[in-house]
């Protein structure tokens, strides 16, 4: 059960709503990946941030341990800069062994509470 | 129309909502795997799940008949240890023979009652 | 721009609601699938549809025009037998040549008219 | 970090709605393509609109700069001829470079203002 999945990912379609109507923290709006590693060693992940009008900004050491799950949610990436809210991003996501990634985003700002999944698109390296 | 899937498929981004508005069962929040075997045998499946802080459980014995669709709620899979309520979760999904796999999720505890839904993502092994 | 896609398309999960809200017919209840033919013939295609308790039924002699995109309402799959409502379904899709499919589901029986739509798995042959 | 993704993309089912509740042009419904190129040289997008009973019509001259997001929104094409509202459609996509692309829909017109959004097909070529 080692070894499942790809090294790198990629979203093209992503922004970190502003406005929010739930409770601190789960009901505040945000995007998330979900990193599954399930080896016997740690995943080293670096995320390449991609903007509109902007050189793109790499979010490194994060670490998946072995055979667990980590969320990892966008709001939170401050090092070496914030995530800016209401601008659209793209992420490509480089692991250094085969992990399973999807994505997925909670908008509570718009009356629904929308709540939007799809997995990331695995390239072929 | 035999041998459509493929046999591992997976799935990172998972939680099984605690609070549900709906009338029971069918409007009870769940998340749910969706099991196509097209083949003339059974399909014999066993369910990983991993999670973020502690060891991955293995739901085994799990069959689906020859040309049919079995759809399986994660709130059921009690043994060995029943599924956690609103905690994130991973499943690696394994079966002898292809398959095809989607996964899909019902909340009805905010008020939108969301629908979420996506194919798993087919493991190359 | 020929060739474009897969012949073989599979969908595991499923099902046509019962309850609709909304004005016929754009807002009945409904599954579709949305088949795009980038080719200069017609393709023809054929609709096997799985169940959890019953032997799989197909629906056959369904075309699509050179370059043009077809939507098939489930609904209106009636020979040899119609759809039933608020049962469980899969699909496998076959082409004689290559096509697009997507699925795509508008629920208006419940208060939000939840709106989902997903790829189909491509079937590689 | 150069060539991720694919050259040439689908979608099959799309649809502008006509209904929308909220401000312009944050909450005006749309469908929308996002393309990443995290190449060091302009993608050139070519994008091929097809009807369910009309020929195909081309967009071209569209460019994505080296190392950035491009959002497109469907309601903007409007040379050769604008996009219809509230009429099906599929569009295939081609760059010159690879890039990834994901689709996403929001209908401001139905109570719930739904948010869809999935990966392209991405075409093996």
């Amino acid at each position: 059960m080692e070894n499942i999945g790809k090294k790198d990912w990629a979203i093209s379609s992503s922004r970190i709503p502003f406005h929010s109507n739930g409770e601190e923290p789960e009901f505040v709006s945000h995007d998330k990946v979900a990193i599954l590693n399930t080896n016997n060693q740690d995943a080293e992940i670096e995320i390449f941030v991609f903007y509109e009008d902007e050189s793109p900004v790499s979010f490194k050491e994060i670490k998946v341990e072995p055979q667990r799950l980590k969320k990892i949610r966008f709001n939170d990436l401050i090092d070496p800069t914030a995530m800016k809210l209401e601008r659209n991003y793209s992420c490509f996501i480089q692991s250094n062994i085969n992990v399973v990634i999807q994505f997925s985003r909670l908008n509570t700002g718009i009356a629904e509470n929308a709540e939007m999944s799809t997995m990331a698109f695995p390239v072929d390296t």
